[in-house]
């Protein structure tokens, strides 16, 4: 039982499914608002200063939000957040000028990481990302997704995804588990995409869902990765096993992995920088969300997806961080709240749909988290802002006073 | 006496004034070292795993650096960040494409700014800045400038400067005091920029320097708000009273304020994203530090300075946060180094050259602080990190494990 009280704007997208076009931008916005929490749900809502009946009660914890801002708990739905090493060893390397093959003929780029994962135990890795998980908390973050993809065979996919598990189980973080076998061809295959397709589906799946290893699985569907009918073959199998589909589609080149998207209720499309207008109908036609990943293109200094393009054409838009060792080493989703600001030019109050209930949706999580309304999570941050225009405003600072995680108070800065 | 030891890296520049061309490039780097700390002042260093003598000593306090990195504490050598307000009501004027001047003319930018801090009394000012130095020591940095300039009239620039004062001496911080009444033309002298020349020079200069206020004295040389001569005539009273130079130069336009800097003999130039050949040779000629401020070219979207060239040329750079509620809403230099390194393409021994002695001797403190040297004040910091490459490749965590503070430990993640 906690009520949170002297809400000073409580701001909150409302519903259970994404939101899309005009919608995107309607926040629920209560003045001198307050929050009644049960059994880790939110159980009433008020505003103008009115409080809850709490004569049936017993001690009720309060806390007092100082007329400050609160929105629902961050859900941060694309991120790669278990592996080992780092990768800024490329750094005199970039700066000479090598590009992204010259380092991944040079032994480095993403095989330097699933070389650095394979060799770490499961658990070195799951110490190594219990304090990203840590720190995503205590930026606001309270639903995160988790992919593999640096394993890159059975028992290294599998040691991924179990950390997962074990994150879920063992920190206040709900982290939602993604199957991403389809990452990069491993050395073992090279040349030979096919044949590691059929290996992952054939060998690797079966354990993952026998284990109940992951809720979705993604493909990289890019050129020089793995083609439109690989990553097809892909999902069409996980669906079958019951993991729902999510594809890296378009970050590079437009190949028609955003209208795959769309053609085989895939949850969500990421990245999407290159995406172009079929791919955007096909993705508007199937109820897709696009994952955008904004710290991604400034870090590679890269385009920024058409953000504004895609809310026009009733694409629900979600933002994560894509924290990754090599093409996005930053867990900072505030940092791409500014981002969803200054770079995709949307709105404060699409933002924060973006990254609260378009992120749940794009988890499956939409019944339970994504917004405050009575019956779902008591997931939510208590902003040290006035409002949200302030979170998109200010950058490279931690504006979160306190999170609430399911009623329970995790933080106080 | 504070022992720091089992340093995997020690990482600095060397010497006690600003480093140009190829030397801004070389730090010294010694592995497992050790820093002998006396009465706040570096007293040795050792190297391989060598130990100072300590049995002329009694009770030695040891921080064990468990094979971090450890470099000087960091230098941000342009701020403004006493201030009233912030500016994020600008948000949905700016998505709907209201440009700088029309914001102006609808009283926002910076006389809002302005406005708030006239608003504010000096010991709210106080705290505000306060809990920003806090934040700017958590981050790494133990020196740091700020600049008046949103007062714009007597009191009220006397104000914000007795703030800076109030911070240098009550907080762990070394603060340096900047004089920038040249900041904006306001409201009472809208059209007459020559006679606020006047009025500064006259009645506010004196008195900033009969309280010993300020030690520099800088003035914002740009189209539309002072010109060259009247940004001369301000500064060379400024010197006859005893305040060295800086100077606002080509942000927007290179109307000849890098030309003045070598001319008039400042410390340093600020801002230069328009720079061109000719304002860079006077700056070389005349030994002028750069100060290069990416996260504003970052937050306005516009070019980044040409960090390089100006490296090749002789000139000493500096890179600084510019936090300031207008054009950069963020204290944060951690992530300004990411940007030299993804923006700039300096070296990561550039990078901490630009961010220590560089800043420093733009501070006109080369002698003690920007350099881990025995005689220098013992301002360090203790990264979570192996190296400085991991520094400029993360962004948006805050890496610093331990700062020491003349010898002090101030925080301990």
């Amino acid at each position: 039982m906690l009520l949170i009280k002297n809400i000073g704007i409580l701001q909150t997208p409302i519903g259970k499914s994404s939101l899309c076009g005009e919608a995107q931008a309607q926040n629920l916005k209560l003045r001198n608002a307050s929050v009644l929490i049960e059994d880790g749900k939110i159980s009433a809502i008020n505003k103008d200063g009115e409080l809850p009946d709490l004569s049936r009660f017993g001690n009720v914890k309060t806390v007092d939000a100082q007329n400050r801002l609160v929105t629902p708990g961050l859900v941060d739905c694309h991120t790669h957040m278990v592996f080992g090493g780092w990768r800024h060893g490329e750094i005199p390397l970039k700066l000479r000028g090598a590009t992204y093959l010259d380092i991944l003929r040079a032994g480095g780029g993403i095989l330097d990481t699933v070389r650095h994962t394979r060799e770490m135990s499961e658990d070195d890795l799951y110490c190594k990302s219990e304090g990203f998980v840590r720190e995503m908390l205590a930026g606001g973050v309270t639903t995160v997704e988790s992919k593999s993809g640096y394993g890159l065979d059975l028992a290294d996919e599998l040691k991924q995804l179990r950390v997962n598990k074990r994150l879920n189980e063992h920190t206040p973080m709900d982290v939602v588990s993604t199957f991403l076998g389809a990452h990069a061809i491993p050395p073992e295959y090279k040349d030979r995409a096919d044949e590691y397709i059929d290996y992952l589906c054939d060998e690797v799946l079966p354990e993952v869902t026998k284990h109940d290893l992951a809720e979705f699985c993604d493909v990289f569907c890019e050129d020089s990765v793995f083609d439109v009918a690989q990553s097809k073959k892909m999902l069409i199998e996980a669906q079958k096993r019951g993991l729902r589909s999510k594809i890296h589609a378009d970050e590079i080149e437009a190949i028609g992995g955003a209208v795959l998207a769309g053609e085989i209720g895939a949850v969500s499309a990421e990245h999407l920088i290159a995406t172009n207008e079929s791919g955007m109908d096909s993705m508007a036609k199937g109820g897709v969300t696009a994952a955008l990943l904004p710290a991604t293109s400034f870090y590679l200094g890269k385009d920024y997806a058409k953000a504004r393009r895609m809310i026009e054409k009733g694409i629900p838009v979600a933002i994560a961080s894509d924290f990754n060792p090599g093409s996005c080493p930053s867990l900072n989703l505030q940092f791409a709240i500014n981002l969803g600001y200054l770079k995709y030019h949307m709105l404060p109050e699409e933002i924060l749909t973006a990254t609260t209930l378009n992120a749940a949706c794009a988890l499956d999580r939409g019944q339970t988290k994504g917004s405050i309304e009575v019956g779902k999570d008591a997931d939510l941050v208590i902003w040290d802002a006035p409002d949200f225009e302030m979170i998109c405003y200010r950058f490279g600072s931690n504006q979160v006073k306190t999170v609430i995680k399911k009623g329970e108070i995790l933080q106080w800065n």
